[in-house]
């Protein structure tokens, strides 16, 4: 991965992250010969190539950057997207609900834009593996590109299938589902994971989780778990410390369950 | 790691979650020879050992159990401690702003019972590495043992020693500091970070959240952020669909900043 | 009144509030020859009455007792009750929702200890009423004393009666339900109501919306508005600002609505 | 007041709320001869004078609006301003915390445009009284429009005064504040409050309320309470209910006390 190597200096097709602010950034990769242009000014792209990261660089016109590498959080909040995609307090959270980590095996519909494809492909590591199933070329085509602008598309298999007739998967770690509709499909899920796995999804309204809980229920999902996060940021200003006027009031109810054998032995 | 492997059967040596509901469940290595004990009966390990991931058993009065693989949550929210422990909600949220993944060289101060270290150590993967201090000898013995317990302590270096004297490490990729005072260790934090580099905290009060950021602002700490995560839990009863009565309130304020390069080049 | 009058001394009659601190305080009427018992010591009322308002004795102990008058909010807190009241919160958004001021006629049902109906009777005024209806005889008689106590009886209205056969008021400014199934009652408030009038009610369950929702649509209520009010205290320490721990998560779910006209004229 | 009597028909002179929906609607006296006009097209006043509160009318364009009388809430969500109003959430918590009732000796300071100084005019009632202070003329004249137009500036007796040279009001029940440093004037509120009376303020940032928690504690107020309240509203829609996306993340903290004689008797 070019954006998380130890490298000192920007080199020539690294991603580069050129910061104005907290949350005016800008991401794009290093190309000898291109110009960054923005309303602050432009800059050219060799006089980024060659550069320590962390420096603060100028615009013609006087404008301050800073040159650093995108994180994780950096890049998904700026992935190119057709749809609403998952925010960061709900994905980090799904990691840990979901027991995603270096070498696990995930699956995951829909794709989207591949906002949390991205994360998933960045978390299983070298030796894991994500499943990513889309039944909308463009939204495929379209998170294609995301992951491979960050170099991890070899993580991902990208499947265009109705999952109605079942993923070909089998034996999956966790299950993550982002539909409208995750109870028409908790037959396919169970037939996907490995037994005891992990199975979550993130519904905006009541009524798609009132009506999974009834379905898990009768499907051998156990220790079901709905909650809801909320993120409040804060003024960092040390003389006026309080939290900022608006907030993203919802995104949606997280539900996590784990897939069991039925019955008793 | 025996907790993430693809095996259908508990073997003897497999961290085994037997699991009598969401909240109440317990988390021990499968010994031949050994009995489960809790006030809703007695198990074998012998009746465990070779029975598949996610079956029910039944212990000798009858009460039902999931014998299932723990997974990062569950592991964090059982792990000895002597100390307050950090919350999966607000972990998960500074893994993607520390970019903490696969590969990562993360340093952690102080190390506390080793929850987070943990989850550090899990995430940074085989590549990557964690280096926690802790001045308290047995705080550190206790987070030892639960490194050990998960077969990840050869990703971590533990280390006795008061940083106000310096990090021996250098070029991390990110910082977490889990101390009341991290005002007083920027420069300390500066040379272990990379430029660029991300650091994180979390405090409990705005007395400290505020001496932190006057002073984060004179040591080339840049696009601060601060926020705290809420969590709330549902009911997840399908026909009385409601959250919980109470919740946890506040565990501390999150804030986040990315060291850089004094001055312009 | 005697609890909002201009008196400085404590008189023989009044109710007073002897405190320890914000969450730890008794309400009783002063009457001479008593005397007021705790585990931090006994006062006799002699002790007290004739005293003026604000002061501070001491128990027999040396334990300190601030002597106030009680105010609603601390009057509702300590009510004797047998059910669930409602919270501060709440009742206080609703008294502006509902637009309940002095000479105001409210309905409300059920009565339950009569929380709700003490503040309702405050602010209804010497011009105003509450009618306030409730099956349960005990609740009803708990009720009655509750109001006795703070001297309001005489502006509320207590009704035996099941409301599915109607209410006998008309022309009321506001109703209030704080019962688990409003849907089932609407046609009878709508009588009740003045054309234009108030509706308001406090429901546990998503459910519980869900099917009030559906109804009042049916039922020529409009301007339906759906919240909820989360409270956090904070510790009141100036070194150590933050938030409590733990907070209430849920109390219900509150819901406003206008009673209109059918049709257009 | 014309906007709480028992009349059915809508006369000249009253205040009318004519209303497209539960957030847009319009708020004016009738008067014979007068149009009202929106882009949803115009409505004689005539058209509406001797109509039936909660009557459903239409423009000239065919466009529906409901005639109804204005209650509080609406009154304060439309009261003309040049600052930002205080929010229905925490004045009706505020109301409770303070006991401001029907017969209340209220002090505010600023007056601001008014906002609060309406809710307070009603509810102290005919018995009670508002003394609030303003140094800014503008703003006082503007409040004193507003009181005017719901009828209740007799109750309201505006002072143009600088407080840190002292109130002129004493034995008041309540004072509340809404003034960025309540902390400079705590002796000057303790002369006009009753002994055992309430004091109340809304801060915006965490520095302010820790220089008031240092302040307070100094000058015998006790009992002090920190608290914030957080309001969430819902999509009314049943088959979709969820809470809407966004919300106000923030008001400011409620600091409540009360004032007490200084040691003991």
């Amino acid at each position: 991965m070019t954006w998380n190597d130890s490298e000192i200096f920007a080199r020539e097709g690294d991603l580069a992250q050129l910061a104005a602010s907290q949350v005016k950034y800008f991401i794009f990769p290093l190309k000898s010969g291109q110009v960054f242009q923005s309303h602050r000014g432009v800059i050219a792209h060799d006089d980024l190539i060659g550069k320590p990261w962390g420096v603060q660089v100028l615009s013609h016109q006087g404008s301050p950057f800073y040159l650093l590498k995108p994180g994780l959080y950096e890049l998904i909040s700026t992935t190119k997207r057709n749809t609403q995609i998952m925010y960061p307090k709900d994905i980090g959270y799904i990691l840990l609900r979901l027991n995603i980590i270096p070498g696990s095996k995930v699956v995951e519909a829909g794709t989207g834009s591949g906002g949390l494809t991205q994360v998933l492909a960045a978390y299983v590591g070298e030796g894991g593996h994500v499943y990513s199933y889309e039944l909308r070329d463009e939204m495929q085509n379209l998170a294609k590109k995301n992951l491979t602008r960050i170099n991890l598309s070899d993580r991902v298999t990208f499947i265009s299938k109705d999952i109605q007739t079942g993923f070909e998967i089998h034996n999956a770690d966790s299950v993550f589902l982002d539909l409208p509709n995750p109870y028409d499909y908790l037959l396919q899920i169970k037939q996907a994971l490995k037994s005891g796995g992990y199975f979550g999804t993130l519904l905006p309204t009541t009524n798609q989780v009132n009506k999974l809980l009834i379905n898990l229920a009768r499907n051998d999902f156990v220790f079901v778990d709905v909650c809801e996060i909320l993120l409040r940021f804060y003024q960092s200003e040390p003389e006026k410390f309080r939290p900022v006027d608006r907030m993203v009031a919802h995104t949606g109810y997280l539900v996590f369950a784990r897939s069991v054998l039925p019955g008793e032995v």
